[in-house]
């Protein structure tokens, strides 16, 4: 099973790792990352780079696709090259997906027009443009396309696809093999739970928290 | 405030990259990922690249030390030159912290003799060598040394340490950033709460899972 993540300068980097930690432990799983040039991808910040390993002409139909968020979505979402890789693979992809801004590249390459979708939640609005309908839940299931909220939702969104691909016993396996028992140290960490004040912090200082 | 992620190959990568998508959002947060010799560092299974941009040699004493785990701990916890910088950057540090297996390397290095700790809980075995007490615990706060549990749980840790350094009002407002709202789709994510037969699914498959 062949699961690509394009990556790109100016990613997120738990939008793809996250996934990548769940999936790659999948039987038979192949997990690459590819990139328009491959070589080395930075993040947001500069503090952390990630290396894309094949280019995506390399990698055309992939069995998982995961694009991963990150300011670097907005240039992409105009690439003509990022797009018709991204409608080739999905013609012939088993799960096309995304986590956080990087739904914003699959509605531009015109996989979610009338489709539900959910992206960071500061960016809802990425989405009516190319005809997607934003909603807010974690992980939203339209057939094989499968996005999920900001940042962290990635990990959510990777054990389904597990349980989907290897059946439950897979799943939770690597659900306990990764330890991932949460113990977020606040209550309310969406906006829909966060106490208002949060919210409205996380709004003001959106460059940095999001 | 530096932040240090000493990073190898053999990496478990979310371990690192979890608390860095935290950490890295905080006021004047620099994190910096470093090495014994810059350059790229690869996972266990070999899918996915890391760059250190930085020798250990170049931040000899950050804020805050985040130790990641996988199986590269195993050869680094012999590294003479690894444990000294440990040593060295815990006498100015204000945190020194680990997630997984990355606790070793604080064992090895002298810094858990008679210190409650936590690991991935398949390698509790690696602590006591080292006078280091192992506890079935998600994030374990001993004074300034903060270990946390298997791969997720250095999320949990970085949250907590955000709201130390920061305050309650950051630490949620990454929080919500990262939209750190999980739903594991199974309940019992670690070994004290799965179903027995997954934790010897688990057991029998480590070299896949953990």
């Amino acid at each position: 099973m062949n699961i690509a993540i394009p990556i790109f300068d100016q990613i997120t980097a738990l939008d793809a790792v996250g996934p990548y930690e769940v999936l790659s432990r999948l039987p038979d799983a192949r997990v690459s990352f590819i990139a328009k040039e491959p070589g080395v991808k930075r993040t947001e910040n500069g503090m952390l780079a990630l290396v894309a390993d094949l280019a995506l002409s390399e990698l055309p139909e992939p069995d998982v696709i995961v694009v991963p968020g990150g300011f670097g979505t907005r240039a992409l979402a105009g690439d003509e090259e990022m797009l018709d890789w991204l409608r080739h693979a999905h013609e012939h992809s088993m799960w096309t997906t995304s986590v956080c801004t990087g739904s914003l590249l699959l509605a531009a390459a015109g996989l979610l027009d009338g489709v539900r979708a959910t992206t960071h939640w500061l960016q809802y609005d990425l989405l009516p443009p190319y005809g997607a309908i934003p909603v807010a839940e974690r992980v939203v299931r339209e057939g094989k396309i499968v996005t999920a909220a900001g940042v962290s939702a990635g990990v959510d969104m990777a054990l389904m696809l597990a349980g989907e691909i290897a059946g439950p016993e897979w799943a939770h396996g690597i659900q306990v093999g990764i330890e991932y028992d949460p113990e977020p140290p606040f209550n309310g960490g969406s906006p829909a739970t966060a106490p208002a004040e949060i919210v409205e912090f996380v709004r003001a200082r959106a460059n940095q928290l999001a």
